[in-house]
């Protein structure tokens, strides 16, 4: 039997601990498993592409367990009223194998985005930072709000969409939270005195959310939604004028906002930065961008958290996944 | 939510359907879709190896649905009381990235395996054939001499396991079902007048369970141990000697007995047999060698077998994984 976190048994974990917490959680596991970064196998998640959509599968693995998450990206399922982004992970033994752990990561995948960006940007932003401008108020929205809250105090945002309705959700599901949300008529009012932008667009091509003119001297600049070969959201300009900050580079090269650069250009995978090998922010005046694709290690932090959690408690149920027969050599024998 | 057939499961279709029956249900998925070899996407499995086993990922996708398995390969699990494979597979909609459909793989990849090779077998071997020998009584051995029952025809078994306790099992769970076996003091012993021989042992090194001496001319051999990389059966002369058939030569170079070749030695893709593009048997004294290493359409042939024969019956349960808001946008709002 493996244990199994279904998505109503997240929703309750969610509610008990707060977002916020469970956030806090999840970006510590990131930062810890980020320091030992060498301890890990990595490579580029595999990516299946069709016509609408990208499915992909995310495995990295330690000395002691391996794991998984299968995710979709499809635009275009908005418009079906369905997710764009679904998921579930799996951890399993290395030594033997055997998964022993299952989680929805629909939700969990929008905590840990959001739990790194705010780790990122605990390194990358400013001190003084106190406004963040949100482009895209989408299904990661209210997650990027809580982490950077939780993680850096952040609490003034000042938000914009194309979709009326999607600030409307935005707005309604931060009420009473602590938050001083301003709307805005567009992309150019809401990076007004903004110290942070946090890019979360959706549509599956090479967009320009932001141009050169709308970005400041000492912005940090959080670009989540460019994530796919051929889905970016930043003007180039403001990469050659930025110092930029990636997960994993090899994969970021083919899913990133880097996709528009030439492989020359001068990246610094973010553990470094965590681990002290590399400057962070270095001077109040530098553009810094996080170029956030997602990595399989955060997905592996995120569900090592979880596990720790909710093991052997009711938030787990036991999931008849893996037949495992007494004599090891009897499969056939269960068939009888 | 989606629909999940667990082991209880998966044991109740099997002792309804009988295994034969499933079998042959299987190798006729297999064949369509391997007939149909470009409507695929393919790519070698994703194999993460450790020092004691491997975990892979196999996934692969027509333009209507996805399917990935997640199996591990472990041969020093007996020694611990537990599975050498088990696994779990999924499909999923390739138009929303929606995964629909769950199965437990252990026993199932057990039966594809045995499908398969039966297969191959029907075009690979004589048509004459009556004797198979079995060369390892493990895991995978009943379900192997059922589908080359169910297929072939082939009742006249001669089996030899190093483990004596294994061939103690195979006749037990074997007794009663139409087959005569007989069991052997080596494998010199075995492969004496059989037909047809399937190699089937779990150790991960290059080891020569087969020599080039045991080999008489017009025999099949159908070798399926031979999986990893460093792991072959099979006297490389006995290679030479035969004319090979394999799943999907990219990842057979990396884990099949083909391994020990030089990459310009002619190989033949097994689907260009089935869709008569290429010769399977051409004489009586030819050897021909199945060196079958697992391919993932195999899997998503079995999971949408198994998915028609279990849609909307008691046989499938529905799993809470799929996060999924009214308002598509509003993920954060399931948290409140």
């Amino acid at each position: 039997m493996i244990q199994f976190v279904s998505v109503d048994s997240m929703i309750s974990l969610i509610k008990k601990r707060g977002v916020g917490d469970l956030t806090i959680q999840i970006a510590r596991a990131i930062e810890d498993d980020f320091k030992r970064w060498d301890d890990f196998d990595k490579q580029p998640r595999i990516a299946t592409h069709s016509a609408l959509g990208v499915i992909e599968l995310m495995p990295t693995s330690d000395a002691e367990t391996y794991g998984f998450k299968y995710v979709n990206g499809h635009p275009s399922n908005f418009s079906l009223g369905k997710q764009t982004v679904t998921g579930f992970g799996v951890l399993a033994d290395v030594e033997t194998g055997y998964p022993f752990f299952m989680a929805e990561m629909t939700i969990l995948t929008a905590i840990r985005t959001a739990a790194m960006s705010a780790l990122a940007a605990k390194y990358l932003a400013r001190d003084s930072s106190k406004v963040m401008a949100m482009i895209g108020t989408g299904c990661q929205a209210e997650f990027q709000a809580h982490a950077f809250k939780a993680l850096m105090g952040i609490t003034d945002l000042r938000i914009y969409d194309l979709d009326d309705a999607a600030m409307d959700k935005f707005e309604r599901n931060m009420e009473g939270q602590g938050f001083t949300i301003t709307r805005c008529a567009d992309t150019p009012g809401a990076v007004k005195r903004a110290d942070i932008i946090t890019t979360c667009t959706a549509d599956k091509k090479n967009a320009k959310i932001l141009t050169e003119n709308m970005v400041g001297q000492g912005i940090h600049i959080n670009a989540i939604g460019g994530d796919c070969p051929g889905k970016t959201e930043l003007e180039k300009s403001i990469l050659l004028k930025s110092d930029i900050f990636v997960e994993y580079a090899e994969q970021t090269w083919i899913e990133g906002e880097i996709q528009q650069l030439n492989k020359d250009h001068s990246i610094t995978e973010i553990w470094r930065v965590f681990d002290g090998q590399s400057d962070g922010r270095q001077s109040e005046g530098q553009i810094t961008v996080f170029d956030s694709v997602g990595f399989a290690i955060e997905d592996f932090s995120a569900l090592r958290a979880i596990y720790a959690m909710t093991k052997d408690t009711d938030f787990t149920e036991n999931l008849d996944l893996l037949a495992l027969p007494d004599d090891p050599k009897d499969l056939f024998g269960l068939t009888r």
